[in-house]
């Protein structure tokens, strides 16, 4: 990982998903998740994104508790999408720099301009 | 949204989106999928979701090209998503907070702790 | 469900999903899903989805066994659909009638020409 | 294929999908997507399991028109897994022994005995 200072919860994140992929399987979830490899982690990413879609479509008619159900869901899948980043020996910077790049903002120069 | 300066980058894309969400359909890729309503939305973050499946199974065999494949899927999956929240009035922000709590982290302290 | 003989297998799988909707819910996979309710049918299809899509790719590369794991996991999605309808109160039959008319077939003609 | 009457309508569709299959990609819809390959196959296998989500939750709460829905985009989705089947050189009698084999009824010979 870089030293950017992308976002301080992913970047924390990262170093907590850096650290457990080497726990022992027995010990954390994220660790369970790297020993069943690459094929798990996916179902995963696509078990949430359907479980983000019933939220969203709850959300559609319903109230705070479906809209906070929204919020939990995507959270699980940008947790698992980062979790086969992290097995993939890539992380969130280069996701993050892609997006800066496409929206035409430096996420490093906003930053630096953004803490004058 | 707060003024929780959790991740530069998200920050900048989440006040785009907001502006682009109210911009003629025609002149938005943004304020068009809003214009297409929640369905249209979410068709699109399922299909990010395989298109990240797809392109980390090619990277699971593949080189650098395909490692890069699959930051640019992954940006499509959170920006979809993104849009997702900011169309039910939701933004980064909760997401961002539930992943730091789930971690044990607090976002606005560790930051607050790493600008020292 | 029409007399209609659309396919043995199919017909006598809408028969056993229809008598195992009503079972007691720890007696029966099928009932317990009903018993969930429409969100937990739908994260099945999705997954069973994502899991073709993962069979599939491993298919591309592989040899007798990841083909025949593209068959299971195929089974798994049409199994967990039907389930689906079966929970909205609609079978295959109508999906059958809709792929016939789709690509120009009766399906009861045909089947009836067959049988001279 | 082998000569088992497994479901006339699919036996029809899979003889026009492995007719298809080798026809101008410009003239066919299914050529083109052979053309394009296996990863646009199961891009479209995946679209169509959102949708397919997307048309229950609609039907959860929607009418007659919302239930039609549901049919088409089942076949859709199936129709899709057909095409992936054809891709891998399978086809869809493979599923639908599968689905015999596991709610213990063989189709031939059930079909065998409600032809008497």
């Amino acid at each position: 990982m870089s030293t950017a200072d992308t976002s301080p919860v992913l970047d924390h994140l990262a170093r907590v998903l850096d650290q457990r992929r080497h726990a022992a399987p027995e010990d954390s979830y994220v660790a369970s998740l790297h020993h069943k490899g690459l094929n798990k982690i996916l179902e995963k990413v696509g078990e949430e994104a359907v479980e983000v879609v019933l939220a969203a479509k709850d959300a559609e008619h319903g109230g705070e508790r479906e809209r906070q159900a929204v919020i939990a869901e995507t959270a699980d899948l940008w947790f698992h999408s980062l979790v086969m980043l992290s097995h993939l020996g890539l992380d969130h910077e280069g996701v993050l720099d892609e997006l800066a790049r496409r929206f035409g903002v430096s996420g490093h120069d906003e930053k630096a301009s953004r803490q004058r």
